[in-house]
């Protein structure tokens, strides 16, 4: 059986990982449509090789210069946020991956779950910003959301073992990022060269640095909460630097179940295009025949505040999750730009959320807001902040 | 709903601790028979406490003497294997528990399923003598036999997660008992006391020298063979000291399950009584908030025969399990008897394999005569043995 495929994102990290399991397993998918932000060269290659219905370009002029390209193929070229719209609502389409980075993920999620398309959720900025509004879709259409980020792949996985109302709690794994064990001091003098070196896995930027900062395990919190219907005290993080152990489940019984394999994103995202099959392949495979150690440590709240920010702005509710989300957007790509150091990113976003008054049960336009706010009042701070550095 | 459940072998460790889960939870369970082999004592009070219709003593003096004990109650005192039989048949019995030790186990097991009880597995060398035989009956009566041995437990858990026609391997933990890492020279002045000293599980004498010798993970393998029908090959062992991880599956796929919580027989136990669901408890948790260090190693071939002595008879089949059970059976007794040291346990098996003349396709009576003559061919090299050191 052939399934219909659109990828959003298809040129970021996790969007190239699944055409590559597309290549895998040729005779499942049909590419129905694709998407960049502004890689036309990729996007025309990817294009050229799949032959899309449609594709989608976010940036307006890329999307022409792409067309005026491809003017000898059939493939439409869509452009902005309509055209990714349309394209995640494209006829005909069963299953839409949703690999966009960012808040930017949250409006063609809606879209996809409207038009009761299946979706792979490889965004978990969605879920963090919008969680209460995607899951109130899928819930209104019996739509299951399949997770790919790894962490929430292994707790979909565990979940298979049991019923989620036998669920007690769920412990999400953590590499620790590349300052695992640093003293708090030295943060101060980290370079992004040094935050994008992650220890385990081959990311995005802006991913990389949010697992330095551990903020990523932050929003892995939120986005676990929506995900599986969990209390904030039901989610623990614990760190653990081989990534081996993904994440865990743990039942009402005392019984642990734990999903492991070698850290390589194509797995989860082979299972969210398979499940609820599992599929033969030739990945590599963890070596029993040697020996292993896996350590398991708490996290240090002192050198990582950006956790429990993320815990604090969950509890919260309403717009705080966005608040914190869209305010550490701007606090990378600044830390990115060498403009504030790494210590800066936390206490930006703890002085963001402080400023804002939370507006609970958001419509889509009160969330925009709230990120539209954020992001100006953060850069407003930062300037403050380097005024006085 | 309250389940009509026979116990056999109440009085050993696995029927003193499924009487605790029953303590637990009270309005689940009728308890309607339990046994022993001669602990009357004991029986005498579990009788008093749960009132059985029916017990059954093996040893039938010790049945006389509990029959005048408890003239004063309604419950039957049957004796003898006839007793254990007409105990695991006995009418409206919807589950039987199976805690007996060694090759006794068999027969009661197939009597059980023959009259479309529910079987909850202890005893794993009823499956290592009789594995063939058993699953048949299993399969032609579509019953799922429930494993309580904490590393079947767990493939039985991790199974949940998948379908069992995409498993690639499973890979089963052992701690490596009380001389991992030894040199061998020195496991030739082992003493009964330190092999009877085990790092992380209490349990029964015989099943703790097994431990020692990692015999006991030997008949694991042989033991998942037949509950999980799989090929030898799929069958891997990984020495776990911190015995925290119980088992794994490992799918086509590459993703591995891992069902993982404290050293306890509680949950296993527990897990085979509630099957399909899980009840909350008040068990000890493990716990994330501490660092854990989980380390896995490949066994050593060299100091640990035993455990390819079961993959040997397992690949060859037909009588040969039965024999290395009974043979190892008897060189246990011995060794607790400070008779042979611990060595010349495996040496014994090999000597004993080799001396075998494999019957295939075997009835019950063929793996009981198998089962004879290990015994007196075991006790025959054992004297040659002696006489030579």
């Amino acid at each position: 059986m052939v399934q219909n495929i659109t990828i959003l994102g298809s040129t970021g990290s996790i969007g190239t990982q699944t055409l590559q399991i597309i290549d895998h397993f040729q005779d499942k998918f049909k590419v129905m449509g694709l998407s960049t932000r502004g890689n036309i060269d990729l996007l025309e290659a990817q294009i050229r090789k799949y032959k899309p219905l449609a594709v989608a370009v976010l940036e307006e002029e890329k999307a022409f210069q792409l067309g005026n390209r491809i003017k000898d193929l059939k493939t439409s070229v869509l452009s902005g946020e309509d055209g990714l719209h349309l394209l995640s609502t494209w006829p005909d389409v069963e299953l839409v991956v949703i690999a966009l980075v960012g808040f930017s993920g949250l409006r063609p999620t809606l879209a996809a779950l409207k038009d009761n398309k299946k979706v792979a959720l490889a965004n978990k900025e969605a879920l963090v910003v919008g969680g209460e509004l995607i899951m109130a879709e899928a819930r209104a259409r019996n739509i299951t959301i399949l997770p790919i980020d790894s962490e929430h792949s292994a707790i979909f996985q565990c979940l298979q073992a049991g019923h989620s109302d036998e669920v007690s709690r769920i412990i999400l794994t953590a590499s620790g990022g590349p300052f695992l064990g640093w003293e708090k001091e030295r943060l101060a003098d980290v370079t992004p060269a040094q935050a994008l070196k992650h220890p385990n896995w081959k990311m995005g930027d802006k991913i990389t640095i949010d697992s330095a900062t551990l903020m990523n395990k932050g929003f892995e919190v939120i986005e676990a909460r929506w995900l599986f219907n969990l209390d904030f005290k039901q989610i623990e993080v614990v760190i653990h630097p081989e990534s081996i152990v993904h994440s865990m489940v743990e039942y009402k019984d005392g019984s642990t179940i734990a999903q492991m394999g070698l850290p390589d994103m194509l797995l989860p995202i082979q299972y969210a295009l398979s499940y609820p099959k599992r599929w033969e392949n030739t990945f590599p495979r963890f070596q029993w025949d040697k020996s292993h150690m896996l350590n398991f440590i708490p996290p240090n709240r002192n050198n990582f505040p950006c956790l429990y920010y993320a815990y604090n702005a969950g509890e919260i509710g309403g717009t705080m999750p966005a608040v914190l989300n869209a305010a550490n957007e701007v606090a990378v790509e600044q830390f990115l730009n060498s403009s504030i150091s790494f210590p800066q990113i936390s206490a930006l976003l703890e002085e963001i959320m402080g400023r804002h008054n939370v507006k609970q049960n958001p419509t889509l336009q009160d969330i925009s807001a709230a990120d539209n706010w954020a992001r100006e009042e953060t850069r407003i701070v930062m300037q403050k902040i380097k005024g006085e550095c």
